[in-house]
C-alpha cells in the first residue's frame, strides 16, 4: 500500500507522542496518534527532492538538501506534530540526531537517511520521545504497514493521502505514494509533504531530473509558488526492485515513467486539494489557450485560491465575475473579448460580458460535491490545471485554534 | 464632512434602486438604501488617480483615464450596488452616459466628470434608475452632505469611513476625504473606492504626481498590487478655494500638502481594514530595518494579508510561526538570524528561535481590538506599515451569498 506498493520499500510507525507533546493531548483527532514513521529500502534508491521556497527553511529541509548531494539515501524518518522550525541551532542538531538514530539502528550512514517534520513552528523537538519513537518504528518495519505510514503524517488532515499505478516497462513496474497536507486558503502555507515511491530501475540522477516537471503539474497547482510552508518537501525515491534495464533520461522509458509519477502525483495533489480545511468541494480549474504554460499555470492557481471563489462556491453562489476578476489580476496575458468560461459545462462568460444562462442551474453545479471551472483565453496553445477547494467557516474555526 | 470638508465641494445623494436591482432587496443592510452620489466642486480641479492593476477593467476606470488627461475635472458620480465590469460595449456606453447626464445637469462637459461604480460584476446597469437617480442627486447638491456621500458608496462596509485634517499653509488649507470596501483575505479583490478633495491651490499636475506616493503608503497597503478587483480607484481633487499661492511640485508646501494628504489617506485606509467583511480586529504590521523601502511595504502586506496569521489573530492564538514563515515567503530580504519580532510591545523571536515569554501575555495582546505587530529585519533602514483585520467565520458567511 502506498509507499511500500512498489517492491523492497517497508513502514513502520509509532505514537510516540510529539503531537500530544506540543499540541495537547486534547488537540489530537482520535486515530491519529501515530506521529513518526520510518520507510526503508532494501538497496539503496535514486532520488530526487523539491522543497519549500520560503527563506525561513525548517531544520529538515536544509539536512535532506546535504544529504540528497550525495544520492545514495535508503530511508525517511518523519514526524508529525513538530515542524521543527525556527528552533535555532538545536533544531539542526536535533534533525541530524533523527537521521543518526534512524541510520544506526538501519545500519546505514546518516546521510542516508532524509528528515521530514510537520506541525507547530518554534517548538523544540521532544528528542527523548523522538529517540524512542524511532527505535519503535524501525521495530515496527513491514512491507504491509505503507498504510499506517500515511496515517502517522498527518496533521490536521481528515483522511490518509495515498495512490497507486503499475505500468509494464518491459517488466512490471510499480508507483506508489503517500502526502499530506491541508491548509487551503493559502495551500502552500500548510505543509505539504509527499513521497513517491517506485521499484523502476533508472541511472542515476533521473529522480533528480523528473521531480521539478512532476511537482510543477501536481502538487505546484496546489501550492503557489514562491508562497509556501518553512517545511514544504517532496520525494521520489527509485530503488530498482523491478529488475527492468536502468531507465535512461531522455528515453520511451522515461518518459512513460513520468507519466506514471505525474499520475500518481496529482492524485495525491487533488487529495490534499479535496481534504482541504473546512472544505466541502474539491474545485478544478482547466485553464486552455493561455500565450504559454507559465501563464496556464498560473491563471489557473490564481482562480483556485482566490478566496472569493471560494467563498462563492462554497455557498453555492453562481458569482461567476469573481472567476473572470481573478483571472484578470492572475498576470496572466489575457483579453477580455476572447475570454470563454464554462462552469460545469454551462457557459457563462464569453465575448466580453455574460451569457443569459439559467441561473438556477449554474447554482446546481456549483452545489456539486466536485467542481470544474474551464477557461479558455484564445491567447495561445498552452494548458494548465490546478486544484482547490471551497472556504468553509469551519476553516476558520481549525485555524483559529491551532496551537492552543 | 468628508469629501466636502474643504471649501467649494457639495455632495448629493438618491436612493435609486440599484442596489435592490441587481442585488435583491432583502439584500440591503438597512440604513445603505443610498446607492449613487455626485460630487461637485465649484470650479476646476487639479486631479489625479489611480486605479486598479486587474486586466478586466470596468468602464468607469476606463472612461476615468480618459477623462483625467484633459485634467479639467470639477464632478463625480460614484453609484453601488453594480460595478459596471464585464458588461461590454453596453457598459462603456451606460459609463459615458452616466457622465453626460450628470454635466448636462452641472452644466459641465462630460470630460469633466468622473464616473465610478462598485458591486456586482457582470449585470447591466439600469439606466433609468441612474438616471433620475442622477437627477435627485445633482437637485441634492450641498456642503452639509458629505456624510451622506459616504454612506451612498458602501456595499458590504458596515460604516461610513471619512477623515478630514486643516493645515496651515499661509492661508488655512483644509483636506477631507472618504473611502468604501471590505473584503479583507483579499483586500483588493472587493473593490475600494476613495476620493479625497482638498482647497489648496496647486499647479496643475500636482495632483497626478502626488496620487501614486500617497497610495502606495496607505491604501496600496491594504491592497496587494497587482492583485486588485475590476474598479478599484483612488481619486484626488485640488480646487484651490483656499485662496494660498498655487503650490509647485518640489516646493517645501508641496511636502506639507503630501504629509497631510498622506495622513488623511492612511486613516481611510485604515478604516477599511478596520472594516473588513467580518472583522472584529485592526492589524497593524510594522516592517523596520528592510533592505528597501519595496522589501519592508511587501514584507508588511504580506503579514497582514496571511489568511494563517489572521486566523490566529482571530481567535486569539499567540502562533508567532505563521508570522516567522510569512516574513520568510514574502519575497523580502531576511536572515533568521537577524529577525526580530514583537507582538502587542512583547518579543516573541530573536536570534533565529523563539524566545520564552509568558504565552498567556501574547494572546491577552491578541484578544485586543488593535494589534501591533512589528518585525525587525536587520538587513537595512527602511520602514513601512501595513493594515489587514482578522479572518472570522463571519466573513466566509458575507461570501458565500453575495450576489444571491
Amino acid at each position: 500500500m502506498a509507499v511500500t506498493f512498489a517492491r523492497g520499500f517497508a513502514a513502520g510507525t509509532a505514537s510516540c507522542g510529539i503531537k500530544a507533546f506540543t499540541a495537547g493531548a486534547t488537540a489530537i483527532p482520535s486515530g491519529q496518534q501515530k506521529d513518526l514513521c520510518v520507510v526503508q529500502s532494501d538497496r539503496v534508491c535514486d532520488t530526487g527532492g523539491v522543497f519549500t521556497t520560503n527563506k525561513v527553511k525548517s531544520a529538515s529541509v536544509v539536512i535532506d538538501h546535504l544529504h540528497l548531494q550525495h544520492n545514495r539515501v535508503q530511508a525517511l524518518v518523519v514526524n508529525s506534530g513538530n515542524a521543527n522550525a525556527c528552533t535555532g541551532a538545536q533544531g539542526f542538531k536535533d534533525a541530524l540526531l533523527m537521521a543518526k538514530i534512524t541510520a544506526d539502528h538501519l545500519d546505514l550512514d546518516p546521510d542516508q537517511v532524509l528528515v521530514s517534520s510537520t506541525g507547530v513552528i518554534g517548538r523544540y523537538m521532544p528528542m527523548d520521545a523522538v529517540k524512542s519513537g524511532i527505535i519503535d518504528a524501525c521495530a515496527d518495519l513491514d512491507a504491509a504497514h505503507g498504510m499506517d505510514a500515511a496515517h502517522a503524517i498527518m496533521t490536521t488532515d481528515s483522511k490518509p493521502k495515498l495512490a497507486e499505478l503499475e505500468l509494464y516497462l518491459g517488466v512490471p513496474v510499480r508507483i506508489g505514494g503517500m502526502s499530506k497536507g491541508s491548509g487551503m486558503i493559502h495551500p502552500n502555507m500548510a505543509t505539504m509533504l509527499a513521497y513517491i515511491t517506485t521499484d523502476a530501475a533508472v541511472e542515476p540522477g533521473l529522480m533528480a531530473s523528473l521531480v521539478k516537471p512532476v511537482a510543477d503539474r501536481s502538487f505546484n497547482q496546489v501550492t503557489v509558488d514562491g508562497d509556501s510552508s518553512t517545511n514544504d518537501t517532496f520525494l521520489m525515491l527509485a530503488n530498482g526492485a523491478a529488475g527492468n534495464a536502468p531507465i535512461a533520461a531522455g528515453s520511451a522509458e522515461a518518459e512513460k515513467l513520468q507519466a506514471g509519477l505525474l499520475k500518481v502525483a496529482q492524485q495525491l495533489a487533488r487529495a490534499i486539494a479535496r481534504d482541504g480545511e473546512g472544505a466541502t468541494k474539491l474545485i478544478t480549474v482547466r485553464i486552455a489557450g493561455a500565450a504559454s504554460l507559465d501563464d496556464a499555470r498560473l491563471a489557473a492557481r490564481t482562480v483556485a485560491s482566490s478566496s472569493l471563489v471560494k467563498t462563492a462556491i462554497h455557498g453555492g453562489d453562481p458569482n461567476w465575475g469573481r472567476i473572470v476578476c481573478a483571472l484578470g489580476y492572475s498576470g496572466a496575458e489575457m483579453a477580455i473579448d476572447r475570454l470563454h468560461l464554462s462552469i460545469g459545462g454551462l457557459v457563462v462568460f464569453e465575448r466580453g460580458a455574460g451569457v443569459a444562462v439559467d441561473l438556477g442551474a449554474v447554482r446546481s453545479t456549483f452545489e456539486q460535491p466536485e467542481i470544474e471551472v474551464v477557461a479558455t483565453l484564445g491567447m495561445g496553445n498552452a494548458e494548465a490545471e490546478a486544484w482547490g477547494c471551497d472556504l468553509s467557516e469551519e476553516y476558520v474555526r481549525i485555524n483559529a485554534d491551532y496551537t492552543t
